[in-house]
């Protein structure tokens, strides 16, 4: 009996961006736990396997965390397979390795399996570089979520002459503005407003950053969505312009 | 005759973190280009194509960008099926945006398919997490190497409360470590070193930075490597203790 807890990335929704590893973990499966933002298709490489839906949309009837903990570890003990399949990575705003502490403080072995990150994905089929030489030497992936209380502070990002990817942040579009413009950042800084990453469903939206309220209103933007807001949100498509020329 | 380039990620180095559609892309591929850092094991994939390599790495003989451009460009005007295989993701430190915007000016097709950044894999097969409720808000990537003159403010970043991850720093420890800690960066905040991401040979070294320069020499870390500089690097571990004691 394998005692084994696989926390698995499904990446941004494409069910072509998963890793193979994931793969691989899903067809040795007898419990899939996933998540609400998981595109169920994925779910093709575990017919043998039971799933179950243990969701935690923000707003939304969710499934507390210590009860995940515990399903986790009893099917576990029981000696099957275990599969806990998050939504991008679970790294990144995934709580991956905090399952994965409270499970080996019970004895049960976890891995990780990485995943492409929401952010990453939708920048990259709008044509959006996170970063460019020249213009952003790196770049910031953030949460807007205010259930976490550790430190963030704006004015510094907006300093840093780093890309900024902002997750979970439909609803605070007003405040990400206000923070980075009085931080020093400019008004005009270009921003791609990025719906439903990698799907078939994705819609993007261009403006600027003391625009992008007003816009994604205009818009009827939706979670889940990211921000991105630097000039690489503009820079690569002025390049192909000005080699066009 | 489809003329079409995909630039793909080809992951850190594990070849298990590939994904489905880069498997696909290397499937159909009459021609793979592929940079110096992506694991060989990966061409398993791609029996069929003629592989050529471009390597570009810091310091060694290299291919110059302009005659990797002008070979995508001649292939698929051939009408062969290009692959252009970099090491991590096309569009964090992989000129992907570059090269699909000067082959779009050249009336060629790109499609980019996102990997796995070495450093998301490297932290996670070390178990720490990019970021973690209540410690880190978000993670910043950054690359240390100076041909890329766009600014970056580190000041700004020792600042920022976000986990920084660098990339191509081996040769600028000394230099990283007082520009974080000339911004304000506590010099005992935790550090983690790790060569070889994700493959077999990984190593990781842990110290703090003010001794970071001193423990990489100790350890004869070697390129490539990536630094994870943040309390996640000690915070999932004493969660841990906490949790068994």
């Amino acid at each position: 009996m394998s005692a084994k807890v696989w926390l698995v990335g499904a990446g941004p929704g494409d069910p072509e961006l998963l890793t193979l590893k994931a793969v691989r973990a899903l067809r040795e499966a007898a419990v899939v736990m996933i998540d609400d933002l998981v595109n169920p298709a994925v779910l093709e490489h575990c017919p043998q396997a039971r799933v179950i839906g243990v969701g935690k949309r923000g707003g939304c009837r969710s499934t507390p965390q210590a009860f995940i903990h515990r399903l986790m570890l009893r099917y576990a003990r029981q000696g099957h397979c275990v599969v806990r399949l998050k939504g991008g990575d679970p790294m990144i705003f995934g709580r991956g390795s905090e399952e994965a502490d409270w499970l080996a403080a019970h004895g049960i072995e976890a891995e990780v399996v990485n995943g492409i990150t929401a952010g990453l994905a939708g920048a990259t089929q709008c044509g959006i570089p996170l970063t460019l030489r020249g213009v952003s030497r790196g770049v910031t992936l953030v949460t807007a979520h205010t259930q976490d209380d550790s430190s963030l502070n704006w004015a510094a990002l907006a300093a840093s002459g780093t890309t900024l990817v902002v997750y979970m942040g439909v609803a605070k579009l007003g405040e990400v503005r206000d923070q980075l413009i009085a931080g020093g950042m400019r008004a005009d800084m270009p921003v791609a407003l990025i719906e439903s990453a990698s799907l078939p469903q994705q819609r993007e939206c261009r403006c600027d950053l003391a625009g992008m309220q007003q816009a994604a209103a205009d818009f009827a933007l939706k979670s889940p969505a990211v921000l991105v807001i630097g000039d690489v949100a503009t820079a690569a498509r002025e390049a192909v312009l000005a080699i066009s020329a």
